[in-house]
């Protein structure tokens, strides 16, 4: 009885949502005399994401919507007016947030889908007239604080892993992964040729490298919401997902230096393309091997420091530290946020356990509730649901995800001990969730040629395969998972 | 033997900074060729504190260090340059106001102390040719951060108490709190007129306002120290502190109001004050009385959303929306935030509670320990020692000091009971700490007639102020509670 209520929500929120797309594809059918065949290149999510006026204007100081423009040539002590700008933005985000969030996670769906989706409402409320949700879309603090959500985000997923855990996780485990991060890679390289095919190999390589990742932590819910959170195929997944992780960052941090790269000083030779990789995971190996030797030593120090919050802010201080490093040698920063919580362990933070202070992850949970939903909204906000009304991209779209959930199925093929059930392990891995939606946001600020590497087509296509690849799996998961358990009994 | 290290160590601090002013008053002295007359209306904080730009320079978008508008001129995805601009001061903040809160910890001065004055060596380095930190000071970002911390600082200290306490306080409370705001306020303003007299009045008025606040927290905490928090003065003090608060917010409130009003339009007349007056008790009472009556029925309503972090967000949410509405009506943000605080109570969040969430106050803590430092090294940064060597502002300093003082001592009058000692109470209410801080920077931003209405010395002589108020309370408040004791046995 329970399943049928909760698909018939699920039916009736898809409803609500094609409803809204239909109307509002018939009055923008409706406003244009001819329909624009799509270039790709001229549509850009440049403009809102990553400068504050769109880079073909005019710097024009006295623009009324570049708050802080405004705040440069007044010189009056606009400072609270940007604060006040930001605080109403703070305000239709978390509202935003807890709203969707509660609405999906009713059917059983993981927030960061309703802080999406809710966003993506909010930013194209313009087509139908509502103007005033448009400043917080070019709004540059709320810009950074998103930024820092990522970075917060990704500190956290690294915090629930250990080096140690990571190091044991078995080969099994790491043949899932790496056929889970090859086999997406290529066939996400192969989508991009195919529907892109005037776009640089960059781009198709980026949109390869935006299919490796994986959202476990949809899996892994799924899993604790069956119970079937101890069997083997779940350790064998949850212990892929760390690796695939690290990888899948790995091959982004690449991916991202190559194109910076190639952006600045025209074509890369293999020697070149070999130095950015080398550095990339001499990155990440020195970052966790002297971060593991330092951390210690660094804790023990801190620990003899007065006054409150010290732990926590030695925790931000090896994240932020990091972040800003991995930034500074030409990697993505949530490289460095995701080593940073890699390497802190429990085990350090003995002495202020002792003092009654309470746990990092539990530290840390308040500021990721606060700024995490702002990247996730946001991003919503920047979806152009125009883009969604046309033929060939939703046509990439769902080859995208057909290939995103082919890709990882191969991961089943890692698989060589009989009596594992597979097919399980290949749809565990399937969800993108966060992780695809923070490489398609890389994408659109990572510019190439003048404009960025993933434009507004690809962006709301990346965004159709997440939302997809992450609503199907639960269901999937399940029925494999319950369907195994009957065929063993 | 322990009082006798604490002081020498309290020597020790005193002495190093007394040698570093010295230092640099003589690299400034010999760097001179005449000595200039201070005019008070050159000097500002605003080319720091308002605005990106100093606002006598003309726009330049391809300014270095103006780096929002290198975003504009760029539109090449600086996005990413933003953020680490904004992790590098994360970084350097959060290390120093640690170090800083350490060390002022271990002389048992509180932490905001240090904060500061770690952030006024750090902003004053360039002094001594180091120019790595001046970019931070014109962060506009980390300017909406401490901004935000503030405002977070300002809700938890109205978390602390409820209205219910706060109507329940006894009249000794509440004449204390009003003897304690009329005096300084009278006084700071005579003080003023004194050494500003070149200056309009209402700037006068303003410095009257920034001696009103008191920092209780201080004096809660060597009342705790000395285990004195349950006599009747500690009551008496403590009960006071929470009206002092409300009533330097509406004060502050009103006299901004009018200042901002009289920037926009010329002098104001009785009628247009009053009407202030009246909008800036009327928010607060408003605020009190709807948030009380509304909170419930929210928090109700809120405890129905599935997710995590409801019931931040939630708190959050109170505390922006009234911090905003506050602002949007034109009175200091600040206000709001303090009005959420006072509605919040523990009541509200019965449902939470029992779900196992945590107190409001501890999933704000981690927050306001990475915000609130912002705010105060940021304010040390913006204070320029050059104005520390010049006498005329050290004698400003002083006399605003004693008279803060003398204003609180007024307190004691109020006290008609016998056997309470009073000079224990009004040596209570002495310290600034953090709230006269506030003041200070607000007023940094006022502009009045064009520049500033708190200018770089003036802002100077009121960080001396609140320094010297906040670290010589301690040693004498223990000293006349013991004494008192002594007398009564």
């Amino acid at each position: 009885m329970k399943r049928m209520i909760d698909n018939r929500r699920f039916v009736l929120i898809l409803t609500v949502l094609t409803v809204f797309w239909v109307a509002t594809s018939f009055s923008l059918i409706g406003g244009q005399e001819t329909s624009q065949p799509v270039a790709e290149s001229e549509l850009t999510v440049a403009g809102a994401e990553s400068a504050l006026v769109d880079s073909t204007e005019p710097v024009d100081a006295n623009q009324g919507h570049n708050e802080t423009s405004g705040e440069v040539d007044d010189g009056a002590g606009h400072g609270s007016k940007e604060v006040s700008e930001v605080l109403l933005g703070l305000i239709v985000i978390l509202l935003a947030a807890k709203v969707g969030g509660d609405l999906v996670e009713r059917i059983n769906q993981p927030a960061v889908l309703g802080e999406l989706m809710i966003g993506m409402i909010i930013g194209n409320l313009y087509l139908v007239g509502i103007d005033i949700f448009e400043p917080f879309k070019h709004s540059a603090t709320l810009e950074v604080l998103a930024e820092l959500g990522v970075i917060i985000l990704l500190f956290e997923v690294g915090l629930e892993s250990t080096i140690g855990e990571m190091l044991k996780v078995g080969m099994v485990s790491f043949a899932v992964a790496t056929f889970g991060v090859v086999v997406p890679f290529f066939l996400g390289w192969g989508v991009g040729l195919w529907f892109l095919p005037n776009e640089s190999t960059y781009v198709h390589v980026f949109i390869g490298a935006t299919l490796t990742a994986t959202s476990v932590g949809i899996t892994a819910r799924v899993l604790q919401d069956i119970g079937k959170s101890k069997i083997r195929e779940a350790k064998i997944i949850l212990g892929a997902a760390v690796i695939d992780d690290i990888m899948g960052l790995i091959i982004l941090a690449v991916v991202s230096a190559i194109i910076a790269a190639a952006n600045a000083g025209g074509s890369l030779d293999s020697g070149a393309i070999l130095f950015i990789v080398f550095k990339a995971v001499g990155f990440v190996v020195a970052a966790l091997f002297l971060g593991k030797a330092l951390s210690p030593v660094i804790f023990k120090i801190g620990s003899k420091l007065h006054g409150k919050g010290v732990l926590l802010s030695l925790a931000l201080l090896v994240c932020f530290t990091l972040s800003f490093l991995a930034d500074l040698i030409g990697l993505a920063a949530i490289v460095g946020a995701f080593s940073a919580g890699l390497i802190l362990e429990s085990v350090h933070f003995k002495v202020f356990r002792e003092r009654g202070e309470r746990e990092v992850e539990e530290l840390i949970a308040p500021i990721a509730t606060f700024l995490v939903p702002i990247f996730f909204v946001r991003m919503g906000m920047l979806v152009k649901l125009e883009t969604f009304v046309q033929v060939d991209i939703l046509l990439f779209a769902g080859v995208m995800t057909i290939v995103a959930i082919i890709g990882k199925q191969a991961c089943s093929l890692a698989v060589l001990q009989k009596g594992i059930n597979r097919v399980a392990i290949g749809l565990g891995m399937v969800p993108r969730g966060e992780v695809g939606l923070i490489f398609a946001g890389i994408g659109a600020k990572l510019m190439l040629d003048g404009h960025p590497v993933v434009s507004d087509s690809t962006f709301s296509a990346i965004v159709i395969m997440v939302i997809v690849t992450t609503m199907v799996t639960p269901p999937f998961l399940k029925w494999s998972l319950l369907k195994g358990e009957k065929k063993a009994a």
